[in-house]
């Protein structure tokens, strides 16, 4: 069986690791504050020294870190995978990062002669625990077909999807969709408290409907109550909303309702709730009476 | 068993009432176009002149008309509704119209000692057909309680939510909800595309996720195959989005996601594309290349 | 001489009465709020008892109202001005109010064998006091002809569009755009500020360049100073942006930059602020750390 | 007198340099296609050889290219500005390039011992032939103080902003003021003829009043005529509006109108008009029917 390496032990990544290791596979940690690497080590896990360490000892090197500045210090910084890779070995970077800075590690991996797979994400902490994320994975086949047993184990569905940059993109496209339904969904609570209607009986109005769907069944309770414990950041969906409309206008795709929508996320996060639940957008849409 | 009037025989209206008459309830239909009501006069049902006579010879007469305009002349207009009501008469509502128009019909049926309830419906032709639409009622409880049978005949759920007005408030929200929903999904396919990703790879995708839902799974091959056949034809969405708005200006509530939307839906009218089914906004989204 | 009624004496109406009576023309006027009156009267105006009576005692009468609303209220309610015309007497409508709303008050007054002429302004209140209004007129030639004199009185520009409701039309399309430009300017000021830039730099470039015009050079410093002497009410900014919506909607035209300029302004109404000058939706569009 | 270096002969380039010439100025230049140059070499300029050349020859070089990928190119590339400076010259950029750019170019002068000013302008063609442009000055101070001679003869204002980033801020806030003021515009004349106004007459109504302005005495005509000869490309318009969506998002601004706006011009891109005048955004917004 191969030896992996598992960099990056946020809220996603600890628990996509902990999946791992408890199917019994062989797994090497690191994470930037080694605190978080402990819990893992406890549960079999080797402790690595760093990302070149890891890359070095591991046939395949997986990364979940927050945003494309992070996978490339990840990767390009001093004692960085790409100083630990040789030939042969696969990198796969799970993060949500944009096609370009995907396109750049690529480059730098083949140039080491190993192998590089973007595998990025659908799901936040909750599938990230159970084990029911969408992979979303592009790049070099040989090493989809190497990780296809990790993938099942950290997901309930993995498509690939050709190029390195695919991936990516697709994970933004869901992304920027799942935003739009949010401030949509937000409007619409608004909307009916304002109109003086209960947001319960609407969340059981649109649940009995065409559109209805985990995220509302999920957040709309949030919502109500203000509650917003992080499953995904609201600064991570403004980043994504942010890199889905810069893909749109690469391409001369205009996005209007996307436009719409980042301009709220943008405004929560200008009312300093970036680190809250994205669904914590409500405080940016709610009229300040209601 | 009360006798049930039914006005209007459009998509929606001609499947609610084929439902009744095959429940084995005792309704007598009306339709401006004659011919529209032969296929239900054949299943049973008796055939009225005029709204006013089928108020006048039924207990409880329902309406099922395309847009507020229509619900005021089928009314308020010569041999209308209100002409045939007396004391004791219940009159139902089931189009979508603004709450200003229900709130001005209620009155004119209470000025006659008549009952008056309004129940705008959530579902198209498919949950029409099925008998799966949910009810949005509200006005008298009475008329209310002695209307249930044949609520739970035309629709899984029904809610009762208050004073006149609150019905048709919540089918706007509900459909403001779902006109973001969906221009929101078609810019997540017009970016899949110029991204070089498969429809169907963003559908199977979505489907696996949070945002799955029954619209997506449905309309998603429509837009792809660009074949809209008319369940919930555009230029009620955006006529219910414009109500929406409408309703949120009275309230001050600002939705910059919807507005965006409905501008979306207006190009589609602009278009010729009104008579379509909604997802034919995909043709005001999509960039011209594609 | 034509003996002229003028029906209502807020900021706009009082300074466009002074300004007729300080030319010697021989004025009529009435207020919902007699105290209005009292200063006119002082100048020599004649006071009236009641719209009816400003309408039976004058050739020609002139209303200028808030809102369609208002507008209604004059020329329909009790004692309105529809009770006072009579056969060839002129009516001129110089509220913004929508086509709708006009033709309905046109048709009420032709129903009179009276004239009709809309003549909604472009300006606020510095024109108003200077008599440097833009006059929008349209209905009965005639009318039109009659009211020259007054209409150069009171504005330096005067155009005659046609038939009853291009008048409210141009009027909505003029200040539709001049709200987009505003919440343009403010999202300008507010990306300066957070870049560091100072705003008199701002206004001293786009002064210099070819977007200059008098409106920044008025605002601008107001805004930057968080102090609004209401020239133009935000809330009536607001009604107009959303009649100009609705307007565009009937003739299937899509305004995104208009949808999104009349969110912001309905979140300035939602904090309050629509009594202050339309410029305050610089509180709704700057970042709340500004 | 400094010799100066001029390099990108583009239409802004172009006229600037020639009137820099016609000052009696010492100037050499450099195009990448060397056809560009002949009209200048022909007025008097030296002809430079390449980026570096120009720069090693010159007290000072300024450069005018059409965004920050080509003023990366210039800079950095082989035989570019970088590799042509020594100690105590000046290089100043007048593109217009995001701060990001600009730091870095500022950095790598700044290693080599030279002086670096970003001064990019305000205004197109018109402007930079009749020597009117708007000059937004950032950077080092004492490069400015020489420079000031050669600013006068471009421009009209010239203003001196601080760090560097601070004048390409200025030019991107500027740009997206006139863009949504643009997109307001469009959709006020597109509003206007679905209502049977004529565009003439919304053009003397708008040149009557409060937002009067030159952008739209020159570009109303040239939109009715639907003629757009370019003065600035609608591409860098619509650069220029995602450069200070870009730059809002880093501060956590939010911008809606600008945001829409930004959706029209895409939407222009898309239908091929990116070489044709900014005001082309026109063809986006008109419905298709008008």
């Amino acid at each position: 069986m191969a030896k992996l390496g598992f960099l990056g032990l946020g809220i996603m990544g600890a628990a996509m690791a902990r999946n791992l290791i408890n199917a019994g596979m062989d797994i090497t940690v690191w994470n930037r504050d080694p605190k978080k690497s402990e819990p893992l080590v406890e549960l079999g896990a080797t402790l690595g020294e760093s990302p070149a360490d890891v890359a070095a000892s591991c046939d395949i090197t997986i990364a979940m870190v927050s945003d494309p500045h992070a996978a490339r210090a990840i990767a390009f910084g001093e004692h960085g995978v790409i100083q630990g890779l040789s030939q042969g070995k696969g990198y796969v970077e799970m993060s949500t990062i944009d096609p370009e800075t995907s396109q750049e590690i690529g480059e730098a991996v083949r140039a080491k002669d190993a192998r590089y797979l973007e595998a990025p994400v659908s799901g936040s902490k909750k599938p990230a625990e159970d084990g029911t994320l969408v992979i979303l994975a592009a790049g070099e086949r040989s090493l989809y077909n190497e990780m296809k047993e990790a993938f099942d184990i950290m997901g309930k569905l993995t498509v690939y999807l050709g190029d390195i940059g695919q991936g990516s993109a697709m994970k933004l496209v869901v992304n920027m969709v799942m935003g739009g339904m949010m401030t949509a969904f937000c409007e619409g609570i608004a909307l009916a408290q304002a109109s003086g209607l209960a947001a319960e009986d609407l969340f059981a109005v649109l649940d009995a409907g065409a559109i209805s769907n985990p995220m509302f069944r999920l957040k709309g309770p949030q919502i109500e109550q203000e509650s917003f414990p992080t499953a995904f950041p609201l600064k991570h969906m403004q980043k994504d909303m942010r890199l889905a409309l810069a893909l749109a206008e690469e391409h001369a795709v205009p996005m209007p309702t996307a436009a719409a929508a980042n301009s709220s996320f943008l405004r929560a996060r200008s009312l300093d709730l970036g680190d809250k639940d994205f669904a914590a957008v409500w405080q940016a849409i709610k009229p300040p009476k209601a």
